[in-house]
């Protein structure tokens, strides 16, 4: 068995899971333990404890006992029982004795599971070698939660944990975890003033402050000069259309993001949950010639989609999202050469942004059902080897997900890892064999013939308000210099020195620096830490030294440079340090 | 009586209205008038014709005949009738015997006119000497309309007309009317491809393509660096508020054009219709100090109207509205010196794009009515006295809107002339003492105490899309420069001369001008003439005698460029060229 695959882990967790029911039996005797799956990133438990409450605090005792049980755990063995033999054994517990009856009506084998005298029902696979495999694992968190997720049934205790096959990997995924609360977005988005959310305005509908405003538009500002560059036009849509625009792109009724529809006189308008049939009609608004291809069309659109409010996560997931979308109108033949640049431009955004660590999914064919698949089999044969070639040729690791594709075509995603390791599907390459036949999408060809584009939805960074959500994370608030909404603070030590901070003030924001003036009446020291947690890249003092040395007449400053580091450097040449700034601004440092 | 203002021209054009129905009835007997009043820059009369049929072809006749009768309309004479005395009189026709009814029942009295031994009866004033003043009219159109507007009612046949106390006046106006089909902005969008729309998508909800995007972005990002040196900052806030927040802005079933709402889990949530209590969330973030103020948010968001769709007019009258909007949270005592900064931000704009000729009105209370105003007397005799004197100063035209105001504060609106002497409402400035109230905003005043901010809603252009359409209109398509799509057009003469043209075009493009090449095998003339039907600027020809006066090697380059008015200018050196363009494009020509 491959060890380092998701199977895997889930097998280890789930067998962890067996682990931490036989200690809390044991330390809790009359417990009955419900379910215990392995879930992204761990597994938990459910028990029944009757009237026994317990807390986080209980966390290491149980741990301790799981310990001391581990060792006696050689192997799982199973055996295979009947239902009548399934109900004796488990008698005592309602739980699995309703599970065992679903299991037999569903015509599934039951096997019961004896590690270390402790039997068991369940239908998940287990490692080999407990007592060697499990041992790296670590008790997270209590909840409640009722049996089955019915409110209507009794609420069980609900115990997390992880595992992982080696300590390191275990410490780093605690390590992530301890670490991705520090720079959880929403409280650093809070505490640096770039959004919030109000109930009066809704859940997953962020408000952007002034400086999250700023990050927002150096962002897509930055990505709409750069796709230009790359050949893409932008175009404006509006966010609301007639039902029947998605009526005609076959999303209504099937795509199950879709917010309500309203009414307008006789139309039935929708909130557009994304844009490519808005696209297809300026595709349509004129005969297209073999000559108007490659097209690309691009928009930094907010699409609306209905996200449960359980779901809803900040940045992460909302309701209002504003996609970096385009769609590329391109003939068959040239579909590789596209996917090329589309991948060149993605890797520029990646390098813009710090994002050095990457691979690609890419989705194809389940071949043994080909009969799910829209379009010709050497069509899809060529496209998906395209976008292998594609990566291949660039060196970028990939992996195939097999069947993993949609009816209407391969895709390429790109899976970026941020600095805590954690991973993050931001690019999508969609190809679409199916939405020119719906919009009877043409054109003319060299020859005089009529012929179907075939499309590319591509996304880079998917949504600024994800992707601002994982640079917020990535960097903890502190934003390279190209994007921090304030790049520079001035701070006067006292009253008399604010004319010449006023002065270096208006010299910094004269050359598109974004800069604020603290000229309270606080301490240099106060003015200092506030600077220091909003994260602000570089601070500049001025006192008494610092004025002396510089000649508002003739405008030359010095000033001393505190870094973000806290390193400070006196002396420096207000020209000098404004150079520093623009080489660092130029090149995204 | 005045003779330049509204009410004289709609008893001017009321007056012509009258002679227009004598004519009609002269020459053609049997037929009855129905109503004939003054509207926007003209007057029509209602016909019922019976079997008669009559076309624009008729109007000449028509004319004809009224500069026949009119010598003879010395003035009107009056004569008050009782409802018998009328229904007799005016037995023939059922039209004026229902109105005359409904006046009699109104308590109104009955009037019959009689100039040159017409009798009619209306309500309307009339002009004193109708055969000196009624001089200068025009017929304009014909079009079926229902008695009373209601097609369960006989069709009746209307005739348009307009009417001027000067023939200068009239041939001004003809002309503007003549002029403004020709540079029809639904027209010229089609034609230089800058929007479209689509009924799949719905009216009046405008897609831009590729060059009106163009255009909507140069607009907006200009007006974003201006704001933001004049201490504006921009926020970003979704196109949908749950109806709550219009509750408790008050705008809740008060405010005629908002969406219907949609209703997601248990909630109901509409439409942005403004922005207002959206960026109210943002100011109640945090408590807020006199030190905080004023604090200027601003945001380029498009909102959502309910327009009928018999009022949606290209994209003077969208349902889709991209506004400039930003709301300023000021103290009382700085309302002055911020309407002082609005006014100068107003100007600033109108001046870049070539908007020079400009009037103020300023709405204030109607003093006999004070109970129908919100808040202080002397906080209304301020603000409207701090209005009045901000243009004052600036020696800009206004006028005063007596009982204009809204009930929560006075405002101005500042009046466009275009090209065409045409005038549009384009900035709004207003007051607003109601919504601190509904929102509960404060702030902490230098002295510890809490007062309420007044809130000034700025709008300079309104809306990039009615915007556009003026635009459009004013410059009949003739950008300016530093705003035109495509800013120079290259044009090798012959297929030899593409590899110069190329150089030519990436020389440019990498200056960052907006270029195209026309590489295709047509003929210079009619690449000439596809550039100049685009309205381009400039065009660059490089044929023979360019290409070699040019040296690729050391990429320098001479060419022909034709200006937009059809003038050539030969032997231009391409780095001449390129300084030009840069210094027009700085200087917003």
């Amino acid at each position: 068995m491959e060890k380092n695959n998701n199977k895997y882990l889930d097998t280890l967790r789930h067998s962890a899971a067996h682990l931490l029911a036989k200690a809390v039996l044991e330390l809790w005797p009359g417990t009955h333990n419900a379910i215990g799956p392995a879930i992204e990133n761990g597994f938990y438990q459910d028990f029944d404890m009757g009237s026994t409450k317990i807390s986080e605090s209980d966390l290491p005792k149980i741990e301790e006992k799981m310990r001391e049980i581990l060792p006696s755990w050689n192997h799982f063995e199973f055996q295979e029982v009947s239902l009548e033999q399934a109900k004796k054994i488990f008698k005592e517990n309602p739980y699995k004795v309703e599970l065992a009856k679903e299991f037999a009506k569903d015509g599934k084998a039951l096997k019961t599971n004896n590690p270390g005298n402790f039997l068991d029902l369940c239908k998940m696979g287990h490692v080999d070698y407990p007592s060697k495999e499990l041992k790296y694992f670590k008790l997270l968190s209590i909840a409640g939660a009722y049996w089955r997720g019915n409110e209507k049934n009794k609420m069980l205790t609900r115990i997390y944990g992880t595992c992982f096959p080696t300590k390191d990997e275990l410490d780093t995924y605690l390590w992530q975890q301890e670490e991705a609360k520090k720079r959880d977005h929403k409280k650093i988005g809070k505490a640096l003033e770039l959004f919030l959310f109000s109930p009066t305005v809704g859940p997953g509908l962020p408000i952007f402050m002034p400086k999250g405003e700023i990050l927002r538009r150096i962002i897509e500002d930055y990505l709409v000069k750069l796709k230009e560059s790359y050949g893409l036009q932008f175009v404006w849509t509006p966010h609301i259309a007639r039902t029947e625009l998605y009526k005609q792109s076959k999303h209504w009724h099937k795509y199950d993001a879709m917010m309500p529809p309203l009414k307008v006189e006789e139309d039935e308008y929708t909130l557009k949950p994304m844009n490519c049939p808005h696209h297809f009609q300026i595709y349509l608004e004129k005969p297209r010639s073999y000559r108007d291809l490659p097209l690309r069309l691009a928009e930094n659109s907010t699409v609306y989609r209905y996200e449960k409010s359980g779901v809803l996560n900040g940045l992460f997931r909302v309701r209002s999202v504003t996609q970096d979308d385009s769609h590329w109108f391109v003939k068959y033949e040239e579909v590789q050469q596209e996917i090329d640049r589309a991948i060149s431009l993605t890797k520029e955004v990646y390098d813009a942004f710090g994002l050095k660590n990457f691979r690609a999914r890419i989705s194809v064919r389940d071949k043994s059902h080909l009969e799910k698949y829209l379009g010709e089999g050497t069509v899809w044969d060529n496209a998906e080897k395209e976008l292998e070639d594609a990566v291949n040729s660039r060196k970028i690791p990939y992996e195939i997900g097999t069947g993993e594709a949609a009816f209407y075509g391969p895709k390429i995603d790109f899976l970026v890892k941020d600095s805590l390791s954690r991973e993050w599907q931001l690019t999508t390459i969609q190809l679409d064999f199916n939405q020119p036949e719906n919009f009877d999408l043409n054109y003319t060809d060299a020859d005089g013939g009529q012929k179907r584009p075939a499309i590319l939805h591509i996304a880079i960074i998917g949504a600024t308000e994800r992707f601002l959500a994982i640079l917020i994370e990535h960097y903890a608030g502190k934003f390279p210099l190209w994007i921090s909404p304030v790049q520079v603070k001035i701070i006067p030590i006292a009253d008399r020195h604010n004319s010449t901070a006023l002065a270096v003030f208006k010299k910094l924001r004269e050359e598109n620096i974004r800069v604020e003036l603290d000229s309270r009446s606080e301490s240099m020291q106060s003015k200092i830490r506030d600077a220091s947690l909003q994260k602000i890249p570089f601070t500049v003092i001025i006192g008494d030294k610092e004025q002396e040395s510089s000649d508002i007449n003739t405008n030359t400053y010095v000033v001393t440079v505190r870094e973000r580091s806290g390193e400070n450097r006196q002396n420096v040449a207000l020209s000098a340090f404004l150079e520093e700034l623009k080489t660092q601004i130029e090149k995204k440092l």
